[in-house]
């Protein structure tokens, strides 16, 4: 795989370019914005993750001499464009949501300002970085707050693809997950990890108890066993034996969840493993955990749902060319005018209004300046990366507390699971 | 990014391994299976892809000096397990479905036989590379079975995380896309890349004019201009203004395509233009492709819906220890026994029953041998892995062929694009 993100890109990006590098126009200082329309069918709110890995993949984003030859050999650029882009560097301004803050209809997430040039090639790549963790983010934050304070461990590697498996793994811890299966993703971000057997560690061993035993001896009695290769309560009444009440937890991973888990917490609890956890898993989304409520379950293990965005795979980012300057230098507002994918001109200032109680009760865009704003408000656009320089680079925690405060300040409403408007809704302040 | 793939896993994986290491029960010989418990609600097949990425993850599947130090120090294996770690490399053998080729329920796409050691680490990255490639062949093949003749072109990318955008850019190939916007699969896997110009490249000029004229002076008039920024008989009227009656074709990125599509037809047609072709693009599916069947329309670009699956993100195969060597060496099948998520122990070997005219009408799977079959059935397993070496890579192009073979062998049901029943049964030949 290359090193470089150049080439994560629709080839009409290119094409542009080269176009209006002939044309004269690709110098004008041009702003672009990413947005969702709408948000996904009943969704309440979305949650911004991707940021850290877009500014990343921004200073990897270079056409070295193979990516050149590559791109000139099959002809899709002319000389010309090959020769600016050997050059290429972003040296433009962003600004954006902070990574773990919410989003509505039309918030500006991403505020990209630069030549149309260098700001045009990054459209593909932020969009695919923002579109993909911020779904993925998007649907944890609803099953870590169905969970409420019980922990949720990402396992859903094998739903994605490989490395979307890794990014997938940092947008849930973002959005409150506790930690996840994926080593690479505990490789590159720190992200504590999790594993312990499947069923096919006890299928291998001629018996149930082998398998327990074997488990145990190696990782140590605060393991956690999956009991339903059989019959559950003989499982457990076998590990309980083997590891003794000290035994960490046991891993339900089919069947009835919420009649298996309350046996098996009568048949631990009998037995002296009153601390034994009781963790879930098996095709869990935000409303199996959240029915899952009244069980005695202890964490839960979520997978497919979870990278799959819980039935909204990807985001619905787009990335729009708001304004740009004139043959004069003035910046001109632009749009899209035509019947269908509307988009608002002007470059967006954005701030959530919040009430004294610091209650949020509206996203508030300001159409090329700020919207007034009361000091409960809150302002939305930080900035990412100045005159081609990354400043917004943080710790992935400081973005995980974040999603918490942000999510805190939400009206009640944007926690429920079932269908629904935005929690707050989106006002332009006209300004035009 | 890191060069060996040894990461993107599930960490049961290792300490799975690590017990069964220290149990001694990590060499017995072991056979897992992937396979997918059902389709995807109303599917009526689904479409091998990814065969040529695993192949190429598993040869890069090693523990370097780097990673078994992450592992030693965060704690996730014993010195004994990174010992092994330190000299693995599979070493085993690999049977799969072709790729391109269809499948079913139970359909057994990868054998994998080896170790249980040196089998189970495979499971979490078959998983990824097979669940995300095949999701989105087997949306792709309905895609362009509603396409017949007419071309698509794959514009996903910014839907998917950036790295999945390329694998599917490949799995929409096999699957008979004709070209991909996204560069990198053009490096990579040698796909034809298509791209021209957004909306955005027609609001930086100062007229929809100075926009096409820039765009077709410097890409050619047989480019493709995007008309449907401002007005759409006027967009068309200018475009074949300053292009001629050659210009290459039009694309209609929203509205109603139907009704715009046939509009746009007469337009050209009655400006001389009528080798010019009408591209239309915007959130389409199977559906809408076949809905615009009857519209003058030349091709389809499809973005979203192919790179998400069309609603099934994910072809929920499972990897599954199917039969494994007992202390005497002999090979005992294992199933999983308990409620919910069965699965037939014994190693499978698949065939594709066909009547005499070539039709498809059952997947034969024979348990622990092969099943009876006609002169006119078809074996479905190929070797993938033989001893460690992979013995069956193949061009692209070859399994682009065999997935228009092995569609065009199904019964006519299976192009239907309602909901279904999968297009032929499966049937085990009971013989344990």
């Amino acid at each position: 795989m290359s090193a470089t993100t150049a080439l994560l890109t629709d080839q009409y990006e290119l094409t542009m370019l080269q176009a209006a590098l002939a044309r004269g126009t690709a110098r004008r200082r041009s702003v672009f914005e990413v947005f969702a329309r709408r948000l996904p069918e009943g969704r309440r709110y979305g949650v911004v993750a991707g940021t850290g890995r877009f500014l990343d993949a921004v200073e990897t984003f270079r056409f070295d001499g193979e990516t050149l030859r590559f791109l000139r050999e099959a002809g899709i650029v002319d000389d010309a464009t090959a020769d600016w882009l050997a050059d290429y560097r972003f040296t433009g301004d962003v600004w954006g949501y902070a990574e773990g803050d919410v989003f509505f209809p039309h918030s500006p997430l991403l505020v990209v300002e630069g030549t149309f040039a260098e700001a045009v090639l990054l459209e593909t790549l932020a969009l695919s970085v923002f579109n993909f963790d911020s779904a993925v983010a998007s649907a944890a934050s609803r099953m870590t707050a169905a969970a409420g304070a019980r922990p949720c461990i990402e396992m859903g590697s094998r739903r994605a693809h490989e490395h979307a498996a890794v990014a997938a793994a940092r947008a849930a811890r973002i959005a409150g997950f506790d930690s996840t299966s994926n080593l690479e993703a505990g490789r590159t971000y720190g992200l504590p990890t999790r594993g312990t057997s499947a069923h096919s560690f006890t299928l291998l061993h001629d018996s149930e108890q082998d398998a327990f035993t074997a488990q145990i001896s190696s990782l140590g009695k605060e393991t956690t066993l999956l009991v339903d290769t059989y019959d559950v309560a003989a499982a457990v009444e076998t590990g309980v034996r083997i590891a003794g009440t000290g035994l960490g937890a046991v891993r339900l991973d089919s069947g009835d969840l919420l009649s298996l888990a309350t046996e098996v917490r009568r048949q631990l609890d009998e037995l002296g493993a009153t601390d034994t956890r009781i963790v879930v898993t098996s095709d869990l989304d935000e409303h199996a955990i959240a029915a899952l409520a009244s069980a005695p379950v202890d964490g839960y293990g979520v997978g497919t749902s979870l990278v799959t965005g819980s039935g909204a795979p990807t985001a619905g980012l787009v990335y729009k060319l708001v304004s740009r300057e004139d043959d004069d230098g003035t910046m001109v507002s632009v749009e899209k005018r035509s019947t269908g994918k509307s988009s608002v001109g002007g470059r967006k200032y954005a701030w959530r209004r919040r009430d004294g109680r610091g209650v949020a009760s509206a996203e508030i865009l300001g159409l090329g300046r700020s919207p007034e704003a009361d000091s409960d408000d809150r302002p939305l656009l930080v900035p990412l990366i100045r005159d081609g320089e990354v400043v917004g680079r943080e710790p992935l925690d400081a973005a995980r507390r974040r999603h918490v405060t942000a999510r805190a300040e939400l009206p009640p409403t944007a926690l429920q699971l079932s269908r629904g408007e935005p929690a707050i809704p989106t006002y332009y302040e006209e300004s035009r």
